[in-house]
């Protein structure tokens, strides 16, 4: 049978998602308990993979295992046996032919700024410590450009293997609470970096940088150099995998 | 001269507050950049001792200097060397006579508590995980009966050197934002340990365990085995320190 998870984690201490036999990841970590729990080798697919430090508040793994444990009880159990910065949220028997990646139908991001000149001592592994006034409006002007099918090649990092570089995005949300700006992207589905290049770019928009017109350009001119910076991990999560 | 300064940090990953010889502690660290900025040896009083994995978000420490700094100077400086997990809020020039430690007049701390039965993985070092839900009223309730000058020496930790143990609590303040409570207390001191057992003991009455009036009884029995627990460090914040 098939079941699925939907997994919080705080990527700080983690190399990233994917499975690394030298470094501690997300995915060989929750592997491992469930093969001692299931006493067989399980192996976990995910939605897709997260970076170093980078953080989860919903990204979802599926699995083929038999029927000993109910989805109450393997919740319960692998949140008693697994590390403080792993939690499973959540666990449902799923129909046959789901697959916590191919079935993807969209995906939403989330991404912090510490716009307060104060650094966070607390909040310095879950925002980026960006410490300078952005102007918003400018930025959700420039956010208009991202909306609706493009060929978001500039917006790749290189290294990506994705061949497909055309994207929809459906939305891009603002919010601000106490100096702490929150970025809320939804499409169906991101290339590698994609988010945190965007969030670059935006951010050189608040920071009076570039004109949000620009971003136009940019996206047109499918040269990765212009779309210059990459905003850095710690402030990224995974917020929400959406299936048909 | 005489400087202050105020001090935020986070306790997770120190030996607590106190300088020592064999374990990273936030007084050690502050101290050694400040006599290297100083080119001699600078010692640094704090307002008090925090605990390891004790937080701060106003801790306050004074010290003798020469006037190469100006306040603004200082704190940039330090900001810019310190770890990411120490901030500097702010540095004054102090009167003659100022004292972190013997000049306080209140102080101010903060408990954290974690009632949703979701283990925060982002939260984890910064609040209890008690994950249960509380009679908040009945701890107002029992939170009245710690007001006001009483002998606490049911409430002072073993190993406490405090020789007076009388304390006048000004004020218990509760709020709570979306299944995090917070405690804020407000005294002219505190023993050693006595805002974690305070906290053990109300969470006892917000459990159900005990009734609020019991307060008031296991403060007049000077008897330590009767409050019976200490509230975890990680969840505890020195607030603010007031002087005269």
């Amino acid at each position: 049978m098939i079941k699925s998870m939907v997994i919080e984690y705080d990527g700080s201490t983690y190399s990233g998602w994917q499975r690394q036999t030298q470094y501690r990841s997300v995915q060989g970590t929750i592997e491992k308990l469930l093969s001692k729990l299931y006493n067989c080798p399980v192996t976990i697919d995910g939605s897709g993979r997260t970076d170093a430090k980078v953080h989860s508040i919903g990204q979802v793994a599926s699995f083929q295992c038999d029927g000993r444990f109910t989805p109450e009880k393997l919740k319960y159990v692998l949140n008693n046996l697994l590390p403080e910065d792993i939690f499973i949220t959540s666990v449902d028997n799923r129909d046959e032919g789901f697959h916590a990646r191919f079935s993807v139908k969209s995906k939403k991001y989330l991404y912090k700024i510490n716009m307060n000149a104060h650094r966070s001592v607390f909040n310095r592994k879950y925002a980026y410590q960006l410490q300078k006034q952005l102007d918003i409006e400018k930025m959700i002007e420039a956010s208009k450009y991202f909306l609706g099918e493009h060929d978001f090649t500039t917006y790749r990092a290189q290294g990506s293997s994705n061949v497909n570089p055309v994207r929809e995005i459906y939305d891009i949300e603002f919010s601000v609470n106490q100096d702490e700006l929150s970025i809320c992207y939804w499409g169906n589905g991101f290339l590698y970096k994609m988010v945190r290049i965007m969030t670059g770019t935006l951010l050189d928009v608040g920071l009076g940088k570039i004109q949000p017109e620009m971003v136009a350009e940019i996206i047109i001119s499918k040269d990765r150099s212009l779309a210059k910076k990459t905003a850095p991990a710690e402030g990224l999560y995974l917020l929400e995998v959406l299936y048909r």
